[in-house]
């Protein structure tokens, strides 16, 4: 077979071994998505968004990419377009991430680039400088096409739920607009609660409590009516179909602190006069960690924690460009001590909801596997999760290094798998790629010995990660 | 071949090369077992134990079962039977087991079951719901046969040392009793201190140190009162063929402290009615594992550390069903610089014993591996080692990060291999598990020119590691 | 083909794909070695030094060797030569090293080794016991050829480029008396310049201080005369051909100080009467670590950032032996927020220079590639860098994970590859080694689908990580 006879991206991709492809194309080829976790603003699936310039699909909000494009050299307004300098065109920014991926052997981004190019817009050669020009037009022409648009990637990737990720302070008003007209995918709200506590800027803080206080209708002045007020937006999300929230920090906050300590702490940053201390803020972020997750135990949600963090490490950017725009990083704090009195503490009232542990760092992996391990409680099957290979870890080695530990350490057939945690309607591909990767990594040790040879009984287990324990643990009923 | 015509466990289990076949069968196969570090009882071994249910000899103790049953969703009476609810069966918990085992592919449980099937019980079906009910009968018709007991388990093993592990107060009645009627196997006593230096609890350990003193006939007021007690037992212990020692620690302990701190610290902690400070316990910690490591030094022993353990992390079981029932985690604390204060300060008196170090965390074996070599000194060959993979880290995984930092940062031709720091007589599968893996990894590397094919050589190194190496290490003298 | 046939070093050796092949040999082979980092003697370049005893080549001052020669048992007499019992003969050592080396598969020094005679030396065969003797002739015959000198070695290897690692107070003598007659290969000091800020110890620190004070011609009393002296050291080094500096620290310094303690904190140093406290000297080395990369970026040169090592800890060998002598170890410090807080600084200032983070723990490779992320920055291409595997790390494992974070989360394709970091002119073949791993690694990937069948585009990369992006990244003009 010669390499113009086979292209990268081709029926077998990663499935190396028979048994793989097997499994593959047997057991999670056809499976349906789940997608619990992801940014997808849910305006663009009310009105169902349709794109014009792949550079903007592509360039428009995707800081992965801008990273990977200013390590290669190019000035801001080739990468997200935001510097000082201004923007330059689609074309001229789609050209320059061509040959960003000339160098970009190995990265994920490579991988997903061509897995887009080819399942959406028919693409299968190398993207480079010399095939960008061709590419960028075929693109764009495909674009123009009807089925091309939020729902129709949705519909055409088999998704069958989506969950986003909201502010509590948010009306949900295109949640609620899509429910009154419901098309082929679930479209649930997720709550994500971190500006609660972001305590470190008051000004903000109080900003945001001032419009939790308007969404919710009640007077915040105490923390008593604080929690009033979340528990209130708690249930708002809930009966908007929500079943899980989410908790983005750094280490993991498990201070100890009493009532009256929380009280005139909450007074004194409500007050915003005075910055907390330290010592306070961490006080603060511990209760309503805990909180947190004891409300989600109460609604019978899944709570998830991704940890492990470090964001916005260059000032100077930040400044030019605001959050979110590739200027975070892989953390190195030791949480086991902190994570274990946290779990105890919900435990010990019976409060420890389901929940999905993802670090950002992954030496983390075996700790976590263990730690959850001690959580672990009937009737739920795999209570406590280690999650997906997460952000920077989202690629072979950090899947595979999950997988491993998961399975070696904890139960891999009770995993409920991939989500794409993407901003992009084209990330669908990612779950693809995660039960390629599943299924390269189960055939190569059914042929070496290492597993036995029961395809049927594996394909199961692949089946339950790429769809079925996901549906079940989240409860999604889909059929 | 088809997958009838080949079970999972059959005599080329995870050899899946010809190097590896012929390393394995030709040098580790034949080798017979030093187990130098495990938890058998030693009243089992002097009354022959027999066993008439297989759930027993499964269920009953085994806390790495337990937590992979919780965590698929059985309730604690069909896991340790020790629940509020009371216990199942052995059928129902037989079958639950079983049940579990569908999900567990890559899980060392899944493995070292099939292995232990398949070796003691002659059964190679895969162990599911399915065939549970097939199996749990003819395992308990194989129990039933003579060879099958506690020494029966040990010859059939070709197991030529054990060591238990024991308690300073113990009688080690057992052992002396079996020394007077020997076995093919010596059956070998450990030191196993860490009671000494659990003075957060000081209720506990105050009748601890009751005991010492019943033990050794010495009264104990002072610190150096229970220093000779102390060596009083050790010195009993040397006397029935003790030579290892263990501590069982979280962090390493070497903070400073003065005698003069010592002997208060230790008279408030004798005293009973105050408890210590943090840092009181800290430093009494720091003293006594320097003081057994120097004994030990003194007596010839090998001393071995196992470290980044946390333990009992759910008080809500821990008050159910007490310690060592399957609610541990890896812990992640930093300990370059206290263990390199610890060896350098034994150093320096010249009372560094042979020693082997143990970290429950993955992520150090590097870091240990480096710590050592500063620390190697003639005439010993290998006198500080990196331990086999531990607990969590038994599994391929484990073993095979243990042996690639060992092989690229120390000396694996040096390595005394493997133990199964087990509570079950049918644990000497996990020699072979680790014999098979390590002739694999080789294997394999010849094959890909990374080794020599210099297979009288590479098998010399093999044959050591399974039990040269150790035989020697330990001076155990079995020919 | 038979063992016999194809000796372990053969031309395809490490290169068990065919694309592997194709890789190697077509464009990594042929290329010019950039040895920006390394540790060789200018004197002995200067003089063009020869060798008469393989003994002293390879055990001469390689704390490599000592180390694995003593975790076999060897006495100091055997291994550096430098104990309290004196010296082996050359013919001893070379013999303790071949028994060492039979316990050393999978070790770096293995691999090392045997490449080191098959490349100069013309050996094939297998270093143990058993061949000591004929080799040690044959290479000690060899020695004697004419070409077989410190610039032979060079001219064989194809060496382009070499950075020595050298003091602020030296003189470059060597340097100078190189460049009056240049060679086939640029000879460049390197800026290294920790004595500056070892102030634990301030009698050692003073007289080096007035050292710098001689060779600058400043009299130093306060800061500023230290900033100026320094300068004009940086300034000296830079006309004579230096654009590397290179910084060997514990973790990363970066506490906060003003200016004022700094001023107070010199004046107490220099004063040289009382000790710093740990918070001074803390300040102190943030001061310089600051200042110091501030200034390389002001001169255009490259810094280095080596970390995560902790140095000397035993001190019975350190009073015996000295410094480098291998008694060294990975640490395990967390650094990413102090990491983070330097290089916001310096960019906050636009003074953070290009960069090269090599930690001795492999733990943090992930790590440290996501912090780089957010620091790289337009025109430069690859502007931070993540260091070649280091020291410990340097072998088979330690390179594998140093690529596979890289290309999952930098640019694998920007990477500016080996050096390599040694004492000896036999270690070019280091970077052999890593260039077979290289394409190894990506052969072998090729050949299971998972990177494009492209490999002219891949050896484009291939070339460019071997030789291409370093001679471009330094600006060394190798034609």
């Amino acid at each position: 077979m010669t390499a113009k006879a086979k292209p990268f991206i081709n029926p077998d991709f990663l499935l190396d071994t028979k048994a793989a492809r097997e499994l593959y194309h047997g057991y999670a080829e056809d499976m349906p998505i789940i997608d619990y976790h992801c940014h997808l603003p849910p305006a663009e699936i009310a009105e169902d968004k349709r794109w014009d310039d792949i550079a903007d699909v592509w360039l428009g909000g995707d800081h992965y990419k801008w990273r990977q494009m200013r390590s290669n050299g190019f000035e801001e307004r080739l990468c997200s377009g935001r510097g000082k300098d201004g923007s330059a065109s689609g074309w001229e920014k789609f050209e320059a991430f061509a040959k960003t991926m000339e160098r970009m052997v190995k990265n994920p981004l490579f991988d997903w680039s061509h897995l887009e190019l080819a399942r959406y817009f028919g693409v299968t050669e190398r993207l480079c400088g010399a095939s960008a020009k061709r590419i960028y037009e075929k693109c764009n022409r495909e674009l123009g096409k009807k089925w091309f648009s939020a729902r129709g990637l949705m519909k055409k990737s088999k998704v069958a739920v989506v969950c986003t990720t909201d502010d509590p302070v948010d009306s949900l008003e295109h949640h609620i607009a899509i429910a009154k007209k419901p098309f082929g995918t679930q479209i649930r709200p997720a709550w994500r609660s971190d500006k609660a506590s972001k305590v470190e800027n008051l000004e903000a803080w109080n900003g945001w409590i001032d419009r939790l206080s308007a969404a919710s209708g009640i007077e915040i002045g105490t923390i008593d009516d604080f929690r009033r007020a979340m528990k209130k937006r708690h249930d708002f999300f809930a009966a908007n179909g929500c079943v899980v929230s989410d908790y983005g920090i750094t280490e993991i906050f498990a201070a100890p602190y009493t009532e009256t300590e929380l009280k005139s702490i909450f007074k004194k940053a409500r007050a915003g006069k005075t910055a907390l201390t330290p010592a306070e803020a961490l006080k603060f972020k511990s209760a309503w960690l805990f909180e947190g997750l004891r409300m989600d135990a109460e609604s019978d949600w899944t709570a998830q924690l991704h940890y492990n963090c470090l964001r916005d490490l260059n000032t100077a950017m930040f400044r030019q460009m605001g959050p979110d725009t590739g200027f975070d990083s892989i953390g190195d704090w030791s949480v086991t001590e902190s994570l274990a009195r946290l779990f105890d503490r919900l435990e010990m009232e019976d409060r420890l909801p389901r929940l999905i542990l993802y670090s950002l760092n992954p030496k983390d992996n075996e700790m976590l596997a263990t730690v959850m391990g001690c959580f672990q409680k009937a009737p739920c099957r795999g209570k406590i999760q280690l999650g997906a290979a997460w952000w920077f870890l989202d690629q072979k080695d950090g899947m595979r290094k999950q997988i491993e530990a998961l399975a070696a350490l904890g139960s891999l057939g009770n995993f409920v798998g991939m989500l794409t945690d993407s901003r992009s309607f084209l990330s669908y591909t990612r779950h693809e790629y995660f039960r390629r990767l599943l299924c390269q990594k189960l055939g190569a040790e059914v042929e070496k010995g290492e597993i036995p040879r029961d395809l049927k009984w594996l394909g199961g287990i692949v089946a339950d990660i790429s769809f079925r324990n996901a549906n079940e643990y989240f409860k999604f009923g889909v059929q």
